[in-house]
């Protein structure tokens, strides 16, 4: 037997024990003939001390960094107690020992602050998951696994695997392909998302089904994606969406609960994606903060119906705002007193390319009442006053102005605001405050093509008030300028999103379940009866025997784990992820394959010069 | 909201309540003005009661099997009660319905006994898998799988997800490739199983790891095989073989209890791979029932020292036994009053191509103690009772003797043990026994390369005892007709099979955890030391830093799941399960891709003629 006990179970009551440890030397500390070694393994790490009458065997033997240990001992009270750890209020007294495995001199060290780079760590992956950082980010995923999979069990969902070999359909992302040899010049991909077999597992009446599941994207990676990335997937029968809502906002407290003994209590808000873009300037707002967008001009097509109030910064000849086609202000609270080296950075920060804007308007709401600005020449006290009315800026509040075209406005002030909020400590990493936003666009335009793209995907159900519309209407854009006027653009879909503290932790939406709707979407897409029986034959083939109505949600695992464990990299949580270029340092995969290999599957490289 | 209730759900108890339910149509009946419609979903099936005045309404509206409904009622007590089903006292006195969904007429009935042939099943796998006997299945599944995550979970075992785009290294089977396209020119692996990254968690102190996870093997699929499989992939740290064995038979003995309710209170039997096959002829027997080999000739080098019992056959002038290289018997019970034709049968059935043996010798042992055999003119009275001595056989039983090469013998041997158990009903389904076969040959020899192959794996640790044997000797085998005589033959693995019924269920091994010891493996396998390092480079790296002792073990869950199913066939077990060209036939995959895709992915089809 290896060990009867680990290296973080000991006690005080314990003491007198005669007991057996594995694990690793963390430390090495001599004090004249006598040797503290601190071991350690996954659950702790217990003081070994090695008395004198050791010392000939020590030298015999000598111990390092990282080497596997084995000792036999007794438990021990310690004279110097360390109150940081649970163990640490014994020592084993060693009475023998041997080493399991010597270990080189490890490229970095193997401590939460560890001296290793990204790349060192990734290469020596292995070594870096020792580190209890790391180790505390995979136990909190397990966790977030566990406790999902105990709620959706009692909720009565079964997970069932679906395929990992299927079809390309390539609509949204591009798929990751595998070639057969048993058909050769034939392909499966790897599944970007389990969508259409959860669809029809609905048709096959598992009317609660959920499965944690690895999907595949073939995309240039951004920082913060993986080529291969984890889901919580999920999908009920005879459900409308707020049965859908109410089941997986209890999922999510039922996390907080179980893995960060979170009550939350509050009633999980609920946005239309419409007044998300109006009042943040985002659909995934973080909603821990207020500072809330206010629309000084913006243009009425995207956002109809609401109150034009671009008078207030009108008819003063301020060119940068008439020119503008919108203008969006926020206000900071209580930091009317910013210095303008502060001003100064700010104007810097949104001039950068990443945000693009070309300079930043400030009002100070002062203390005494009064106004200043730095569009004073044009704005009087009276005006500015009524401006900072409409945003809601308090005395001591300070006011933020940008000018340009209206996306880029909007997501540059949205990145402002995120910017401030973190500047003025109000995104706490330890409060979680949840957020549906729903009712968003069905499509979107695709300039390249001229036609709708499924904004969710092409299986989503419009709200059932928009059917007619989208029936009834060609999908056709005959004036490309105009896409805003054709009907589609207005159309809703039965689509929401989970925003966690600003971000997206997962979405779904009612499906599309009658054949004929189906297909009529799939038009609207472009894609002609020929293709859509290629690629969705069997999906529209089920529909034709009794679908119920069902809808469902996917959440992102890898996200949800890293925001919970407070960390803005989902790389953090997981125990081998890949580079920004997918490769696996470690493994040092991908590679080339054997000539057999490609003879076997009837396959050559066609490489570009 | 589509339902109050479930099918499954209302009792006697709920009589008057008014009710929602939502579901299939599984029968409709009309008596007179009155209509019955059995209502199905993943719960149950209620009976639903449409009076006259809803006759009109019904012949507007027609119902048909499979449609989706939804009916509002109210609970009844029904007058003619069925007692097989939960839902039996009670039927719905509808007030209202709305038909959901239409359904056309399925290709087949939707009912345990159904008329569709396989492949209509699997095409349409999304109606098969509405019929209660496959839903049992998955549901079963699940089960299984919760029971291991449960047990796991409070083993301390940790549910880690290791990473499905990994390194082509074929070594067994051959891997499913997936190109690169970030990378052109070199290619991702679907992992055959998590193999080394489970090592790589030991290392890395992740002492009790599982994952059930789906697996990926290119091979040409036999009957039972899947291209992608689902293990329950498991390693443990610091443990020896003991430790092992105790873990994992109490994880089905928990299986057991959790999902059919068996308290498995035996003792688990072990055997050696050795006795196995001198025993049962196989090393997954099926100890469920008796009948053992007993070996009245064989060849000595395949198993040293056993008792020569061949005299018992020698010395008559039989040819048929004495140019044979091996002669099996085996003793059925009570089969001494077998008539001709059952014999000529038996006979048949050996001499089948499957089986391949020349003919069958029986040996009636009556009732009154004289004997009676097919070569009477050969044996007296004497030597046949001898001959029953050794084969253990009574008054009553009827010994069968093959004779033929060692091998071909062997498994006809065993074939014909599990046919006659078959055939004596004493392999009941209901009935479990589970075994642990130990002390696997390391290596097997592979004639067409003249050098040794891994039996297991080349991670798996030889006996201690063995460490020296294959350390000093040279791995090349000079002479291929004695390579039995290598030293290489006679080292036993640290590996274990468990053995469920005659299904080998789950396997695994003690690791090599030393890197020199792994590279001798390697080059043992005929790996050069530019190969190892290109291959498994970061696990013998990984190894010098401190790898602990480790074991594992992988059970085949849809193995698992179909035995414990009473189920011969795996495909009834996987929801959206691949045909033997690894086709799935519902979805039509593989199929072809886009030149767009071979494009981006820089490779283009090579296909032979």
């Amino acid at each position: 037997m290896f060990r009867t006990h680990t290296c973080g179970e000991l006690r005080l009551s314990d003491i007198n024990k005669a007991t057996t440890l594995s694990g690793w030397v963390q430390t090495i500390r001599k004090f004249g003939s006598i040797t503290f070694v601190d071991l350690r393994d996954r659950y702790g790490i217990t003081q070994l001390l090695f008395s004198e009458s050791l010392n000939e065997n020590l030298e015999a033997n000598p111990l390092g960094r990282e080497f596997v240990l084995q000792v036999h001992g007794t438990v021990n009270e310690r004279s110097n107690k360390n109150n940081n750890i649970p163990t640490g209020e014994i020592e084993i007294l060693v009475n023998e020992f041997s080493i399991l495995n010597k270990s080189i001199t490890p490229p970095f060290t193997i401590q939460d602050d560890t001296d290793g780079g990204d790349d060192l760590r990734m290469k020596y992956r292995f070594l870096d998951l020792r580190r209890q950082a790391v180790r505390k980010n995979l136990e909190l995923r397990y966790a977030v696994g566990r406790s999902t999979r105990n709620y959706l069990h009692e909720q009565s969902f079964m997970d069932i695997e679906t395929p990992f070999l299927i079809k390309s359909t390539p609509e949204g992302a591009r798929d990751f392909v595998v070639p057969s040899r048993m058909n050769p010049g034939q392909f499966y991909a790897l599944p970007q998302s389990p969508q259409t077999f959860k669809q029809l597992l609905m048709v096959s009446g598992y009317d609660r089904y959920y499965q944690i599941v690895k999907c595949f994207r073939d995309e240039d990676l951004r920082a913060d994606r993986q080529p291969e990335f984890t889901q919580i997937d999920c999908e009920m029968a005879f459900v409308e969406q707020e049965d859908i809502l109410n089941m997986f906002e209890n999922l999510i407290k039922r996390i907080f609960k179980d893995v960060k003994n979170i009550d939350y209590t509050d009633k999980v808000e609920r946005m239309t994606w419409e007044n998300a873009m109006w009042t943040y300037g985002n659909d995934k707002p973080d909603i821990r903060f207020d500072m809330r967008l206010c629309n000084l001009k913006f243009p009425s097509h995207t956002f109809p119906g609401r109150e034009d109030i671009s008078s207030l910064i009108s008819g003063v000849d301020f060119k940068v705002f008439d020119e503008a086609e919108t203008v969006i202000a926020i206000a900071a609270s209580n930091c009317s007193e910013y210095t303008r080296k502060q001003t100064d950075e700010l104007t810097e920060w949104v001039k950068r390319p990443q945000i693009g804007m070309k300079g930043l308007v400030y009002v100070k709401c002062n203390a005494d009442g009064t106004y200043k600005s730095s569009v004073d020449k044009f704005y009087n006290e009276e005006k500015l006053k009524a401006i900072a009315a409409a945003v809601n800026a308090k005395s001591g509040d300070m006011i933020f102005i940008l000018a340009g075209a209206e996306e880029r406005t909007r997501k540059a002030t949205s990145e402002l605001r995120l910017y401030l909020g973190q500047q003025l400590g109000l995104r706490r990493s330890d409060e979680f405050k949840l957020l549906w936003v729903l009712d968003f666009p069905l499509f979107e335009y695709a300039e390249d093509d001229n036609r709708w793209v499924a904004r969710h995907h092409p299986f989503t159900s419009p709200k059932p008030s928009d059917i007619a519309t989208m029936i009834n209407n060609n999908p056709v854009i005959e004036n490309a300028a105009e896409y805003l006027k054709h009907p589609y653009a207005n159309i809703k879909a039965n689509a929401y999103d989970m925003v966690l503290n600003g971000n997206e932790i997962g979405g779904g939406s009612i499906r599309i379940f009658q054949k004929e709707l189906q297909q009529k979407m799939f038009a609207a897409l472009g894609m002609d009866e020929h293709e859509q029986q290629h690629k969705f034959g069997f999906l529209l083939g089920a529909f034709e025997y009794g679908a119920p109505p069902h809808g469902g949600i996917a959440f992102g695992f890898d996200r949800l784990c890293s925001i919970l464990g407070g960390s803005e990299s989902i790389r953090d949580f997981i125990a081998f992820p890949k580079n920004n270029s997918g490769r696996d340092v470690m493994i040092d995969a991908p590679s080339t394959i054997d000539d057999k290999q490609f003879d076997e599957l009837q396959i050559k490289l066609d490489l570009k010069a």
